[in-house]
């Protein structure tokens, strides 16, 4: 049984992702949610203001993991450190994609979450470049740093998300740099 | 006289940004944007389906300026391809620096409108991962060159309207992949 069974607030965002994918984001009601997840609507609007958010509702445990991992890395260049934080965020995404793959179907069918989905990635790439520079890199090499990790992480996840498991996520996000060097270099 | 004077969806377009600049994007409705331009609400929504897409309405001509430029690069390796498409862009843009200003203003102060914005350099990014893999390039590898590219350029463009206008666009777009190449060898 996972840790946190019983909690409410993973239970209606379980709900939810099987609901929109059952239903469609659009036919499901808020009500739905709280019924499907054996609770309230008032407990709904707890713990989310509204039914988009709980497609987005461990974006900030999710930030936290990247920064993190821009914070503890070695002193280093900026990619090095751009690096390892998506690499520590790619180590936590990496047991994770049946749920990843409903949640990225649900919002390919939705332009409104597709919007809120591509500024909450380029928030990201903001923040992962604050992180970058927070650790002594100046802001060109910071933000084209960030830019370029973030760029790898996140074609890495949907090429692991549309195609086969295997390559796992991790070792797609290390293929992506060496491609990244390559393509560079002007050797691809 | 610019071109294009009288042309009335030109007009529209000046009057929605001198509005939103003026008294904010929600405090203006479409009847005024009309009236600004001495036409009518038919004829507005004649032009564009709602007040947000004003904003957008160049962007099919400037994203056909992008991958021209990959279209009529000549043969080479994939990120050469990718500069030439963010490189012809860059020398469009690079004429309209007060216009995107007000632009950028406006989008900065509505999170609706910095969705669809994000959204937008999202498709870019995928298009212009199209026109390179057209030149003959490998999925991953035009993927990574695209991404990388779209960087540079949405960095330069940022840098240049947030800052001062000397050097220009082009030239911080050159920069910037010289930034890209110390970035990657590890030398920054």
């Amino acid at each position: 049984m996972p840790r946190w069974a019983g909690d409410t607030r993973s239970r209606l965002r379980a709900a939810a992702l099987g609901l929109y994918a059952e239903r469609g984001y659009a036919d499901t009601t808020v009500a739905m949610l709280a019924q499907s997840a054996g609770t309230t609507e008032r407990t709904f609007f707890r713990h989310f203001p509204d039914k988009r958010e709980v497609l987005f509702s461990e974006d900030e445990q999710l930030l936290a993991v990247l920064l993190g991992g821009v914070d503890g890395a070695p002193q280093g260049p900026a990619l090095g450190l751009a690096r390892a934080g998506v690499t520590a965020l790619a180590q936590v995404l990496s047991s994770r994609r049946t749920e990843l793959r409903v949640r990225a179907a649900v919002i390919a069918g939705v332009p409104e979450l597709q919007e809120r989905d591509a500024a909450k990635r380029a928030g990201w790439t903001a923040a992962l470049t604050s992180s970058v520079r927070a650790r002594g890199v100046p802001a060109p090499e910071a933000a084209i740093a960030a830019c370029a990790a973030a760029g790898v992480l996140a074609l890495a996840v949907d090429r692991w998300l549309d195609g086969p498991a295997r390559p796992g996520l991790l070792v797609r996000v290390d293929q992506g740099f060496t491609t990244l060097a390559e393509v560079v270099r002007g050797d691809a």
